[in-house]
């Protein structure tokens, strides 16, 4: 289904367009917003996706994540889709923070009664870069701005293991990808303990397919360059109850013989935008890197 | 009284601290914000006080204004007070937007029941400077830390009105101002015709020494040098409603020869904050001008 325009505002010299559109992965209407640089009225510019956080909508980071300031420099779009489905109806789903409605941990949920809307890992690798890059949407236009071949993915909390994960399982489809405060081992944590066990079911094994801690240490990236670049801040309360752990991965990445993966401790910064605003434009300038 | 310090957060190389005290002006508790560069760690630093609009607090500029993103560069530490007493206990002080809580005007009320406790411009011309510049709070020990004779002042909308005519009403004061989107001839809109009714009272002359374009034309500023920088963007509803009208002070600015004044029109922006995010560093630049 075409996109809905919601609002087109200007911002840092180009457009933050917000979107609705009927979602065939989700079988709501969903919200996603694109911040589209000057660049892009004159030729196709690359895109940087941002996948957010628990409990966020595309409005947390556009308004206060500052990835703009310098995408509209480099000439990157920027693509903020929402965290889960809203609205699906189903009993509980607006029960906690950490689960259902603003908690979609960009998997395909297999468990009833989630596996009919929690499909946002197809949300995000399928349905919207059709709708992007293809001709889905012929009045917004978005093909001709947009550049299919030039993709990065970063993203905060439960968005950055959800960028390292797509990045992961996908080769080739993404440049580089980022991160902050990334949930970077969730089977080994309780937000993800819980969040696996009611979208994929008590099978550990069908987990690790969602958790960059074991993606990364598959044969596909032996030894490979991942392009990778994660911040995550030494007064972070989330980092310090074993939410995030960073270490593991790292470990993993070690194990592998992985190599380009930065790992910066941020000292003092906490889990909030302040943190994501001061490091953007590090992250912008790293998929900078691999977009231009 | 000295500042209770709610939450410290590192940001931008540096610190917000979220602050309450008891206010003399206002006899209600008020928060109040100041973004502290990683300059100030070794030396005293300039300020810019960024004064806000209806209905915002202290969070709103702090967290969408990416003014500290600059200022972090320049060295410059930022306060931003809030809008209003809250809380005062007024009987019909919370019914509307546009007047009693976060709607203060920057004005001293003389009208009862405001003239107890709506006292902001009492409040951030002498209060402020005292509890910030002064010894009265050695806990937080922020003279050291602040150059009290480096000051300047900018705002949003009603924040533009209010540091226009603190920076008029106070030659010398200030080392220079800037403006989002000011109410720029609050006598002659909606916005300030209800304010000033309210606060100040039906005698329309005693409503000259808080409007801009009215200060401008006085005899102090005649034939000087404003070092203002003004933005307003063209797709703004409130300026297209009249509300802001800069082109009066363009005029009344012309008349008085006034030197130095920069009225930006800023294509297809509208009244938010990624108008001023956009801008932002702009503003905080011409600060430095006159702050380093």
């Amino acid at each position: 289904m075409a996109f809905e325009v919601k609002a087109t505002i200007a911002t840092f010299g180009g457009q933050l367009l917000k979107l609705s559109h009927e979602s065939t992965s989700t079988k709501t209407p969903m919200a996603v917003s694109i911040y589209l640089p000057p660049a892009a009225s004159t030729q196709k510019v690359p895109v940087l996706i941002f996948l957010s956080g628990l409990t966020c909508t595309p409005d947390n980071c556009s308004e206060k994540g500052f990835l703009a300031a310098a995408a509209s420099k480099h000439g990157i779009a920027i693509i903020y889709p929402d965290t889960s489905p809203r609205g699906a109806g189903i009993a509980g789903e607006d029960e906690a923070y950490d689960f259902g409605t603003g908690a979609g941990f960009y998997v395909d949920a297999t468990q009833a009664p989630w596996a009919d809307n929690y499909n946002m890992y197809s949300y995000i690798t399928s349905e919207l870069p059709a709708l992007f890059f293809g001709d889905a949407a012929p009045a917004t236009n978005f093909s001709a701005k947009l550049d299919a071949s030039r993709v990065s993915i970063t993203g905060h909390s439960m968005g950055g293991h959800g960028a390292l994960t797509l990045y992961l399982r996908n080769p080739g489809a993404y440049k580089s990808v980022s991160a902050f405060a990334p949930i970077s081992n969730p089977s080994a944590c309780p937000w993800g303990d819980k969040a696996f066990s009611g979208y994929l079911g008590a099978d550990k094994e069908a987990w690790k397919a969602h958790d960059a801690t074991h993606l990364v240490g598959s044969d596909v990236w032996k030894g490979k360059d991942l392009k990778a670049l994660i911040d995550v801040g030494t007064g972070d309360n989330f980092y310090k109850q074993g939410q995030l752990l960073p270490e593991n991965f790292e470990k993993a990445v070690k194990d592998a013989g992985v190599t380009g993966v930065t790992v910066r401790y941020q000292e003092n910064y906490d889990h909030s935008y302040f943190f994501i605003s001061t490091f953007a434009q590090d992250h912008v300038d790293h998929a900078a890197k691999y977009l231009l």
